[in-house]
Formats: structure tokens, sequence, C-alpha cells
């Protein structure tokens, strides 16, 4: 269940495009082109095509590549996702308007045997299985909170990986990160009972020497969403997990009335959740977003959080995941 | 949202019927007949009516009370629900199998305007608020494991805080205890993103001196089910937990692969978690099951599990729950 590339990213008329940059640059090689309307203000810079020109150029899935507000699927897309079918390409969504309950899309899609991946539903159900141990190696990256840098993370480790000749993959848990890896599973829209069988069955059994990447979720430390990161820690089984952080915030970035956790606690919590399925779990290193921060003062906090954590600590934008890699593979 | 009573409970051919019995004891005011086919080895000990005759009498819904093998409606009962319905009668249910997408039994309730309960299928989303604290007092039950009294220890505990003259609520997490209750919502089978969102909603503001009597699911230690119980926990913000365990289980009831945790550190991580959301939270008791003992073992391991904690221990089948309320409320 991989969705086809490489990839045309549509981008039409949106003012963001997160997820057609993150393509661009994790994923260079899918990056075909890209689809603009003239006033178009963003520029992936790569090729501009049209649906048909794009098709006899290798592409073969159509990505809506950026997120108008509240995920709704934009009215005046519907006749570009339909020529874009008609044209040879299949369709990718992360948006929460599905695809495939599309009253004009659908019916399109179904006659001429095209795919449209509505990656934020995932399926229903997952098998439980016994929870042994699985074999081959598993990171995760955890958090202090949402939106810390837990995805960027594990992108960086897997490209750092690959370059080392680790036979690596990184797992998407989010609809961003299923875009850009082309296969994943949205965890935190997986029914409840399924969240660690999801993980589970995200980095299944393999050699001994793979390392399966997996993209983080919420926080233990989060009213709302611990469950979640709770469930994805016990599916994942990692032996090694990377702490992220934004050292600038003092409370919960959508949560006001909830504080930061405290870095030496936080990661005591983490190894404590994990051990329960891998006795061997333990956090690795510390990834911490200093862009709001001078850069002298981006490495004095580095310095600290070392020196209080015992672990390597890096700003992966500022300066690389080497020092995780060292520390874990 | 809350089931119309007192039922018709309906058996069938059914071999057991764990809701009919649940409802029989915990609501006797609500059981006001049974409906059995000819051969049936079930006695509930109630007037035995047919669909009108019990609508004659009072009664508002039909309830399934017994779970066939898989959950699945068995084909020999779509006749009796569909008179149930002519006679007057909502269903509700707690089988996989929607009575809402039955292809014979949805029609007939549309035409008629009767509802149709799934229990087992909470609605899609809950509103995810600020997670601040709300008035009123708060109880969960948790767990060791899996089936260990959950539910049966918070109904005892509502019975006993109303026979005290304390305004108590059950709240129902789990389709049998729904179905006892009238209302609730199935925690395992909300999406995961929002199931602290729906713990919260079940047990809202309330006077300062009510108490929600919120029924466990899962358990903190358990590999497959941790993520349910993280979020029920954080939503709930329980004032006071109840720790229910099996003193004759070593390893997890389907995960034999687990062990049963240590009692102390259990009672040590319940609380850490519960703290997240209400820093007043404790474990302030603790519920065994105790029924493969014979009673002077079952109260030599009752006194040896108040030595090691420092607080009141029973069997609520065999001693009843007064220690445990005596020790909250």
């Amino acid at each position: 269940m991989k969705i086809k590339t490489p990839y045309l990213l549509f981008i039409g008329d949106a003012k963001h495009a997160k997820t057609a940059f993150g393509v661009r640059d994790w994923r260079p090689e899918q990056a075909l082109a890209q689809y603009r309307y003239p006033a178009s203000m963003i520029d992936l810079g790569l090729p501009d095509m049209g649906f048909a020109e794009a098709y006899r150029n290798g592409a073969r899935t159509m990505l809506l590549g950026s997120a108008p507000a509240g995920g709704v699927l934009p009215e005046a897309w519907v006749d570009d996702i339909i020529s874009a079918l008609r044209a040879g390409l299949d369709i990718a969504s992360g948006l929460h308007t599905k695809l495939n309950d599309h009253p004009r899309i659908k019916p399109v899609a179904d006659e001429l045997a095209r795919s449209l991946w509505d990656v934020r539903y995932p399926k229903k159900t997952f098998s439980i299985g016994a929870f042994e141990k699985r074999s081959g190696k598993r990171l995760l990256t955890v958090g202090a909170d949402c939106a810390v840098g837990k995805k960027y993370t594990a992108l960086a480790i897997e490209k750092a990986l690959r370059a080392r000749g680790v036979d690596a993959d990184f797992r998407a848990t989010g609809q961003t990160g299923i875009l850009i890896a082309g296969s994943g599973i949205a965890i935190d829209a997986v029914v409840a009972d399924f969240i660690a069988a999801a993980a589970a069955e995200l980095s299944p059994s393999a050699a001994d020497d793979h390392w399966d990447i997996v993209e983080g979720q919420g926080a233990l430390f989060h009213p709302a969403y611990a469950g979640v990161t709770l469930g994805l820690i016990h599916g994942t089984q990692p032996d090694a997990m990377i702490f992220c952080a934004d050292p600038s915030r003092t409370r919960l970035g959508d949560f006001e009335l909830y504080p930061q956790p405290d870095l030496k606690e936080a990661i005591a919590r983490y190894t404590e959740a994990a051990k329960l399925t891998n006795p061997a779990a333990r956090v690795a290193g510390v990834s911490l977003n200093t862009s709001s921060m001078e850069p002298e003062a981006a490495k004095a906090i580095l310095l600290e959080c070392s020196q209080r954590t015992g672990l390597p600590c890096t700003d992966p934008i500022r300066f690389g995941v080497e020092v995780l890699v060292d520390a874990f593979a």
C-alpha cells in the first residue's frame, strides 16, 4: 500500500504549502514538478507542468501539497482534480474532506480505476497480536509538547543513517509525513483500541541491522493527547528515543494552563513507559528547536542541556543530527 | 441523550446474558420484563412478556441483553426486533453489527421514528477544551489488567454512595456499562485524538458535593490498551482512584508474555499519571477479586494488601465497598 510516485505537487492558489516543501526537501527524487495558478506566490523551484505533461514525464500521483484553512477542499480545485485523473494521475490528499466521499471526484476515479489517497483516514481495524518483541531496530522521536520537531528530527536521522550506508526507513504517523514518505498510518485518527496495534504494524519485524525511524506524536505530558503518545511508544517498542523540545516555551503550545515538563523528569518518564514493551529502551539524545534564539544563545543552551542530561544535544536545523546518530547507531 | 426506560430485556436463544443480568442487578427499577424463546436456559426471574404487552406495561426500549459470539446479530433475531419496533419500542444494542446499518431494521425504525442505540459506536468528534479543572468530584476505577472488576466496583460504589444520601452517578465507558446506565461513551471506540476529550465530556462540571463514579478501562501496564487508560485518566481528572486487581493472576489475562504489575509500583504510576490534570489525585483503596479463593485465604490476602499499601482493601462481592467509600467520601 504505497502511493505511486513521482509526484506532481499541486499548489493551486494556496497560501502555504508545508507538505509540498516537505516532499521537495526530503524526497527530492519524488518531486517531479509543480502545478500553480498564475497568481501563486509560492514557488518550489520545480518545473511548472500541466497534468498531461506531468504524466508524460513520469508523474503518477498528484499530491495536494497545501492545507487550506480547516482542511476543507476548495471547490475551485475539484475540476483540476478531475482533469488530473483523466490525464492518468492518482490523487493523494491530507485534507479533512475525503476525496473518496466526493460526489464528483469519486465516480471519475472509479470509472478510470485511479486511486484516491485520503491519508488522514486510516483503515478501521488492526490485528492485536501478543506484543512479542519484534526483530530489527527502532527509533522513536518523542517530545515535551506538540510541534517541537519530532517529524523533522526523524527525517533528518533517516537521511543521516542512509548516508552512512545503514538500512533505515522513516515511518510516518501524521498526514504530512505520510505524503512525504508515500505510506504510513495517521495514528491519532485510529480507533483508540488500536493505537498500539497500528504502531506495531507500522514498524514490522525486520533484519537485525535495519532501523525504523518512527515519527512521534503528542507528548506524555499533554492533557489531551498523552494516550496517543503512550500507545505509539508501546506499539513501536523503541530501542532508542530522541527527546525533542522547544526551550523558548514555558507552557504547552495550545494549552496555556499546562507547563512544559522538566527535561530530566520527562526523559525518565519516557524511559519508564517504553520499558514495558522493550526493557532495553533508552533516550539516546536531545533535539532542541532553537530557531527563536541567537546562535551564541543556542550553543549555550545546547551545552547546558547536554551537561544536565549527560546526553548529546543538538538543533538538527542548525547543527545537524550526527551527534544523535553516533549515540545509537 | 439517554436511552428511554424501563427495558424489555431480550434474551431470545442466547447462551449468556451478562448485560441483562447487569441491568437486573444494578438498575432493577429499569428491568420490567424479559423476552425468551421457549427453549431458553436463562431466567432473569422477571415476568415473561411479549413486545406489545411490555409496551402496554410501560417498557420503552428493548435491550439486546446478550452478546453472541463475535458480537454479530443473529439473523433469527431480526424479525423479533422489527416486531418490537412496530409494538412501540426503541432498540438498544451493544453488538458489533450496527442496527443503524441493517437493511431491514433501519428503514422500519425510520418509518416509525423509533431510536436505534448502537452503544458500541460513539459519535466521531468531541470538543477539545483547555483541560481546566472542572467543579465537582470524580472517582475512577483503575486496574492491574483488563477484566478485574473495574465496572463492578464502580457500580457498587455508586450504590453505596446513594445509600448514604450522596449525589453520585455511575459513568459508563464500555457497552455493558452504557446499557446498564442508559448513557455513556464507549471510550475504546473513540478516535485516538479524542480519548481524553470524550472522558472529559462524560464527567462534566457539577455541584461541589457531586461524585461521578467513572468506569475504568484497560491498564497502564497493558501493551495494547494503555493509551486508552492514560487518556481516560487525564480526561476524568479523578480526585480518587480505586485500584482493582485479581491476585490469582501472575500474567496479564490475554497477554501471556506480560506480567501482572507490582501492586505498590502500579499505585505509584497511576498517581503520577493522574496528577497531570488533578494535582490532588490519589489512590484511595484497593478492590480485589478473590472469587477463586477460599474465604480464609481471601481474608488473609486482603489483610496483606492493606498492610503493604496502607490503604483499605476489600473484595466488593464478598465484603462490600463501605471501607472504600469511607476512604474518600
